[in-house]
Parts: C-alpha cells; structure tokens; sequence
C-alpha cells in the first residue's frame, strides 16, 4: 500500500496505463540556410500557438475556466515578439538549429524570470520551460502523451499532468488517477475533482512501483493506493466503491423533494456556474435556482471584448433553461491578475485590493458595464434573471450601478425592447466594509449573497491563495462567524432574501450554523445540492439555536471546528 | 504666477538655484585591451555601489527608511551577477568600451521590465536606466549635482530631484523647493515634508521661466509660485510666512501643558517613530511618550539579520531617552513586499494579504523573533517599554507570542538579568478580523493601539498604495469609523487603553470624533504633537456626543466628511 494525498472522491480500480514523456535531447548543429531554419522555427511557433489555442477552448468546455486560464499564460509568451525574436536572431546570427536556439533563449529567460524571486515570475519561469519543450517537440516531430483514447478502466499513472495532458482526458474511460508530484490544488487535482474521477496525488517513488497493465486500487477520500492487491484487498475495495455509487445513488432520492427542515424552514438550494452549459447538471442535480453565474468566461480565452448580443444570448440561454427559475447573474468580477491582454489592466501590487470587480466595472461604463448590463436586461424578458454586483464596499458603488440599470432600462422602454420590469439588483456581501454597513446595504440593495471565500480572506487579511499562511483561512473563525451573523440578521430584519454562494454554504458542518442564523438560499456546486437537501431536512432550526450560541461563544477556531465536529458525530449516531 | 501641486507647507522666498543635469551621449568605442575595460568596468560598478550604500545610510539617517529603500532597489541590480555578467561579456566579446556595454545592456533589460507592465517592473526600470547613468557618469568623470553647499536663502529649482540629490539636500540652507515634475508622492515632496521645506511640485514648464539668481516666491500650501514678482506680492508673502511662522511660534506654548479637554478629560499625545535619532524631535515637541516605534530599521538596509545586542542598544537608546514615558515598540512588521535578501521571502501575490509581521515572526521564532523579544525585555530595564504585536487576526496569536515572552523572562531569571517585570504586551488593531473580536483581546491583551492605515485598507479591501483606488480609501468611510467606535468600546469596556497610531489621530477632523469615541491615547509624527494638544484643549467630550452620534447616521463618506468640515468651520468662528 502506497499513500499519498487524498485529491478527488471516490474509489478506482482499473488497469494502470504509464503515460510519460521522455526527456528531449537538444544539441547545437550548424545550418546552412539561416533563412530556411527561421520558417522552420516559424511553422513550429504557429502550430504551438494553433494547439495551445485548441487546448485553452477545450479546457474551458470541458473542465473549466480556471484550467483555461493557464493555458493564456502560455499564449502570452508564445506572442512576445521580444521572445520569437531574439529566436529568430540567433537562428540569423549564430546559424544554429532552431531547436538550439529555443534552448538558449527560453532558458535564459526562463533562469532571469526563476532568479526574481516572486511568485508570478516563477510561474511564468514554468511556462517559459513547458512552451519551450512543446515548440521542441512539435519540431522534432514528437507526439506528446495522448490521453484521449485510452481503453475502459484505466487509471492513469504519470509522473504530473501537464496542461496539455489535462485538456485530453476521456473521464468515461479513465476509473482512476494516480500521479506522484502535485497537491489538492495541483492542476491535475482540480480537474480530477471537476472530472468526479477517484484521485490521488503526490505518492513517492510512483512510478518506481507501477507498471503498464498493473492492477491498481485507490481511494481518492484517504489517499490510499494499491498495486496488484490481493483479493481480499480489491474485493473490499469493490465494495466500497459500491457503497460509495450506492450512497451517490440515496442522495437521487432527493431530487424532486422540498429543502425544508423537520420543523418546516424552507429554504433554496441553488448552484454556482461558470458556464451557460453547466447548467445541464444542476437541472440533473435539481437546483431550485442558479444562486451564482460567473459571467468572467465569456471574457477570458479571446482576444477582443463580447459583445453585448454574445453575452445576451449566454445570459439568455441559462434563464431559458431555469424555466422561471431564480437565475442570479454576477456582473464581471476580474481585475489585474487576470492576462486579459485587450482590457489593458496593469498588473497591481495586491490584486485582491486593487482595481477590480465593480470599481473596474464603474470606471469603464461604456465599453465594459453598460454592455453587460444591457444584456442582462435584455436576457430577463426571458427568465428569472437577478443581477448582483461583487466586491462593493460603500453604498455609492450600489446607488451607481442601479442608477445605470434604471438608465438603461429607460433607453430599452424607447426602443421598445422588453425586459423585466421589476428585475432584482442585489450585492454580494464579501468585504468587510460591507458586513459593517449591512443594514445601510440592507435598506437598499434586493438581496444578499455572502460571498464567503471573499469575506473570509478580507476578514482575515489572508490571501486565500497563499499556501504559508493557509492555517489562518478559515470560516470557521469566530470573527468570519460573527460577521455572517450579522449579514444575514441585517438581511432578514430588512426583509430582504440573503444567500450564500461561498464554498461554506456546502460545507456540512457549516450548514446548521447557517440555519440557526436565519440563511434563506444556499447555493453550491452543483453536485453537492442533493447531499446538502438531505442535511437540511435532518435539522430543526429551533434546536439548532443553542448549537449555534455555544458555536459562537468560543474564541477559536480550533474549538469552533472541534464542537461542531462533536455535534455532527452525535447526529450520525 | 504659476501654479503647481502643493507638496510641502510653509512659504518659501529666496534665490533661484538651477539644478540639472546634462543628458549624456554615449558613442560606441573599439577597445584594444578589452581586459583593461573590464576593470575600468568594475572600477566604475565598486564606485557606484560604495555611492548608492553611502547614499542609503544617508538618506536613512536623515530623512527616513521609506526614503533608503529606493536605493535597496539600486543596490539590488548592481550586485545581479547576471547583469554585470552581461555587461563583461559585452566588454569581451564586442571590444566595445564599458559606457556603451552598459547602455546597450542596461536599456536591454530596463525595456524588457518595462514591457512586463507590472509595476513592480516598471520601478525596476527606472531604477534600472539611473544606476546606468550613474555608472557612466562615474566612468566618463561627471559630478553629479551637488546640492549639498547650496548658499543661504536658496529656492531649489529642479525638473526632478533624484534619490542622489534627495541625499544631500542641506535644509538650514533650502528655503524652498520647486521642481518641474512629480506629485504629492514623489521622492522630492516626501523628502521636502520630512525636512520641513515648503515645496511646489509639477509646475508645468518651470524651467522655461526660471533663471539662476531670479527672486522665487513659493507657498507650499496652495501651490502657487511667482518669479521675480514685484515689492507689493513679495511683502504680502513676507507677511504670509511670518504669520506662518508666529503659528508655528504659537503652538510652542503649548509645550509643557496637559492634553485635557475643557470638560477635563485627559489624554495622552504620542509620537510616531521609526528610528532612536527621531526621539530628538519627540522631546522637542513634548511627545507625552512613543506611541509607536518601528523596528523595521534595524532589519533594512543591510546583508544579515540585527544581532540581539544590536536590537538591545536602539531599544534601549529610545527607553532610556524618553526617561520613563511610554515607549510602545512594535515588532517586526515586515513581509515579502521588501527587499530584504538576507531573510530569503519570497514575494507574495498579494502581499498585503500575505506572510508578514507576527505571521512570518512565530514561523521564524529561532532566528527573528526570540531575539528581538530577548531585546526589548532586556532594553525594558532601562525605561518604560511596552510590546505591540502588528497584524494580528486571532487570539492564538496573541497567546503564542505571549507564551515566548513567557518563556524568555524565564530565561532571564535563570540568568539573572534584569527586565521590566509587568511589561504590557498589547496588540496593533488593524484587521478586520481583529476589530470584529475585539472583545476577545481585550480580555487578554494589556492595550490596543488602532492602526488607522491599514485598519482602512483591509476594512475598504483597498491596497492603500493604488492610485486608481484611492478615492474608496477614506478613515470617514461609515464602516470604519463603526469598526473604531467598536474597538475603542470593547477596549474601554475591559478597562484597557486603547490608542491610534495611524494617519487619523492627527487629522484635525477626526480627532473630535476619536475623543467622543473614548480614545486614550493618540500617536503621530511629533510635528502634529503640539497642534493637536491644541486642539484637544478647544473640545469638550461631552459635548462632542451629539457631533459624533449625527457624524455616525450617515450612509456616505462624503456626506460624514461635509458634515465634518462645517462642524470644524463653525467652531473656527
């Protein structure tokens, strides 16, 4: 038995396909006709630049968002002329092979870029390695690891998945997936998670220990890994896998049913999507509503602005299918840290407090808000749309980009274009600013959603990306508490409906709390609505009171998370 | 008249001095003995670093650590093997003389940081084009400007004031400062305020009116700037500056008095310092103790981490200085945002929301914070010394830092060493995390100080250092001002002290609101010490209620602002 780290849910056992890639070799070797050497590099760069095109848009379809976005850091360089050119010179200069040439150059970047120290830079040193390597390959005529087509019941054993490797993955055909580097927030952990394929990551000396066509056992819930079990092993194995299909198959019980708790509080269990065709699964998972559309994909991956018909026709498309459903649509929520090369942003020295969400929205009304607002309108003559603004911090955000909304609205009555009339513009409670003046926001905006990811990052000045100081994130803190008590009581006193679109309002043991504070929609990813409507219907609000007191009357964490740990162990028996 | 930014209060009136600098020309240049270039090269490059290190404890000494920093970034590039590496190469390889090499090397990468379009890079290409003329000046034997031995009753007339020049500004001498170019923010205007000089920044085509000799007249306050102006102008601004000066004058009375208000209300009114030298100006304006002491000095500007003995002496220059007063010193405030090499940070994404201060302190107790705790205990024997732990967020950490010092005066016991046995340890307010558990800490912590700056920043989620965002950064923002109230009434309710050590204990508008709050103590650059003692005597707390409970029912920062302004303009008759 081999351990690793425990990165996507569920138990594989399949067959163990290998898939490495072999290092490349690259020597210097004089050429003749400069010229013909540079439209060699040339043609390599374009079929590079054609690929990682192809890769980016089939991440964003079939993974998502967050895995397209890296391939956009290789873009970026495969496009600096400064890059190809000093290529093209030593090629002209040194009369060398192009392959030779990419080493030189990418290296000396890449090592430039490795030596500066930051994060960002060392990012960019990775994808300066990994686009030099790929250029290398396609001018040798090297195939790279093709991972759509394996045979059925495979668990796939690599070293790392590359992006490149990522974008090709048939999740009907692979059981399992085993790699010896990466983390739970590697790129081959996420889409594992995105794919729902069993996954374990970061076993040592993995490679040393499978072989192609091995029988492998692993459980992607404890990061245990098996080669050529006994049979005891793979049939006990066999049946937890089948518990686990089995319990994924209880949960279907409740598709149809009410979110309502024994002592009849009903509440909305909604999704968080990213993408129009997401959708499909919450209507397979029975969301009562979208509590959160992403709109930032409809920016990324491309090269100009949408247009506001494209987005009219992806915001249209989601309220269609909701049948009248609440479809709650955030405007664009991007700043500086995202490579959007035709937006123009200028990198900030903290992204997460810099110039971004609705302060970049207001600052850029006619190319960026307005046509995005007037999609919105537009799609609500054809669904449940309600609009939320991110990141606000002071009313005056909130008065101007209803101020806009009614604007538009008055050109939309002229031209005689329908929309809904009565169309919701709420807020998402994610700073602290705007936790503190809830009640002022609460007098005005239409709704709440709690964004909690935010919230707990600002709350606690923690940027939720920064692994050193992870210990701190945590919604469990009794500051991040108190301050969701508070959104949520100046909601409900105001009348108002208040949401949760935070990873919190799927986390078990966060639920109840959530409930005793008077939570009216949850909204989630998609595959976790069913198992949060069984929970749901297992409390009483009127006892889950005296949990929550005693839950907010600790000073930590850590005994925050200890007794409330304690309290789902007594309800599980 | 012309007009520009104000940068620096106070009216200047003297003798134009023009200081500037010639562009340079470098031509390229075959050399024979490339090996002999190379020296000259390195000769020049020791030059330049032994100046820039000279410059650094220059400015540190005499006008500020945020002011030395600029030459860390300097000092950094000069001692980058690879681009002094490549400067070398260049030498050898091309036989081209050392002025070229380094132009053609140095504009290299200063482009290829310029074109990364962060700004992070684009400080690094400034710095990147000045440590390039300064190496050339050096070789090709121009002096730089030397602003040192200016005569009496000089205006400084300038396109811009470099870090160089800032060094070596003599203050007894400069009456005043104009210069063609920068802001409020720009090094000259720093500089300009930290030395007391009025200065006019940004005067559109100063140089073009402006001769050596010409009669200047500048008011720092409003900007305008006149040239040889006649008897009737130059005589209303003699009066102007007297009056400025008999204010100034004024204040002076207050030295010696207690800061009580009319309704006999005592407070304490503190400096902030940021090295022992500044406890001079402390005691010249009767500082009633040291609010805040920045430790940071002793760790910047240097190749190894302070010793204990080192940290001891500074601390206990300040304690000793201050004659039993209370000297708050805050630990080690510092993240990967700082150049800092010797410490090995890496640099954050965000680095506001990164590892940084107590959290980078208790992951390196061994070699950072043991020994400065060490310090300041063993310096406590020597005055009133109070610990300040920055940017906490849970009780943990308070607990943990506690526990160490816990742990070390054991230590000193055992060695029979002395220290202030009931030392305060209290802790910097400035998150939103620990604003909203305040409560909490004041339970166990012996004082709170509110860190204004970045209570601001991390309540409003805006990076108080981005331009493009400032206008949401305001201490009169609704929700931070609830967040001060609060955390002064938690404080006050445990019977501890609380203070401010942040911008807003020395904005005139807001100290009304602060004593209404409870405040006990308020912290600021000695300068503002007399001025707001001042002011304090002008109010009563009591009456102050009613201003700060109508201040606290408004939605808007403008609308507290406004409310603000024409409640000082009534009390100013």
């Amino acid at each position: 038995m081999y351990k690793g780290t425990n990165a996507s849910d569920g138990i594989g056992i399949g067959t163990a396909v290998i898939v490495e890639e072999a290092e490349l070799v690259i020597t210097r070797r004089e050429v003749g006709d400069a010229q013909a050497e540079v439209s060699r590099f040339k043609g390599a760069l374009e079929q590079t630049v054609a690929e990682t095109q192809k890769m980016a848009e089939d991440l964003a379809t079939r993974v998502g968002e967050k895995e397209a976005e890296i391939m956009q850091g290789h873009m970026m360089l495969l496009s600096d002329p400064m890059l190809t050119g000093e290529i093209e010179n030593s090629i002209s200069n040194d009369k060398v092979n192009a392959e030779f040439a990419i080493e030189t150059v990418c290296n000396m970047y890449a090592d430039m870029f490795a030596s500066m120290g930051d994060e960002l830079m060392q990012q960019r040193a990775t994808d300066m390695r990994d686009i030099k390597v790929r250029m290398q390959r396609t001018l040798m005529g090297l195939q790279s690891a093709d991972v759509s087509s394996l045979p059925a019941g495979t668990v796939l054993v690599a070293k790392d998945l590359t992006p490149s490797m990522t974008a090709g993955i048939n999740p009907t055909n692979v059981v399992g997936i085993v790699t010896e580097l990466g983390g739970r927030t590697s790129h081959s952990a996420i889409l594992a998670r995105a794919l729902e394929i069993p996954a374990v990551v970061a076993v040592n000396g993995l490679l040393e220990q499978v072989k192609d066509g091995d029988t492998v056992v692993l459980d992607g819930s404890t990061g245990e890994v098996y080669v050529n079990p006994d049979t005891e092993i793979k049939t006990a194995y066999e049946a937890k896998r089948d518990q686990f299909l089995k319990e994924k198959k209880e949960l279907e019980k409740y598709i149809g049913k009410p979110s309502v708790t024994k002592d009849g509080v009903q509440v909305e269990i909604v999704a968080n999507i990213g993408k129009p065709e997401d959708v499909d699964k919450v209507l397979q998972y029975d969301g009562e509503g979208v509590g959160l559309f992403r709109t930032e994909f409809l920016f990324m991956d491309r090269t100009s602005m949408p247009t506001e018909d494209e987005q009219f026709e992806a915001y249209k498309k989601v309220a269609a299918a909701m049948n009248g459903k609440p479809v709650i649509i955030r405007t664009l929520d991007i700043g500086g840290d995202k490579e959007i090369p035709y937006m123009g942003l200028e990198k900030d020295e903290n992204p997460f407090l810099g110039y971004r969400a609705i302060r970049l929205c207001l600052d850029r009304k006619e190319d960026i808000y307005k046509p995005q607002l007037r999609a919105l309108l537009r799609a609500s003559a054809f669904g449940n749309i309600r609009i939320m603004i991110p990141l606000v911090t002071c009313i005056e955000e909130y008065r101007e980009a209803k101020a806009l909304i009614e604007e538009l609205k008055k050109e939309l009555d002229e031209k005689g274009i329908a929309y809904k009339k009565d169309i919701q513009v709420g807020i998402m409670v994610e700073t602290a600013a705007a936790s503190l003046i809830a009640d002022i926001f609460a007098k005005e905006a239409d709704f709440f959603s709690i964004g909690t990811n935010d919230l707990t990052q600002y709350t606690m000045s923690v940027d939720r990306g920064n692994k050193k100081i992870s210990y701190l994130y945590s919604t469990f803190n009794p500051a991040v508490l108190r301050s969701i008590r508070h959104i949520i009581a100046c909601g409900r006193e105001a009348g108002i409906m208040v949401g949760m679109c935070g990873e919190a309002a799927s986390d078990p043991m966060m639920v109840p709390l959530l409930l005793a504070f008077g939570l009216n929609e949850f909204s989630m990813s998609a595959s976790a609505i069913l198992r949060t409507r069984k929970l749901v219907t297992e409390y009483s609000v009127s006892e889950l009171q005296e949990v929550a007191d005693k839950a907010m009357s600790f000073a930590t964490t850590a005994e925050v998370e200890a007794y409330m740990r304690e309290f789902m162990e007594k309800m599980n028996g």
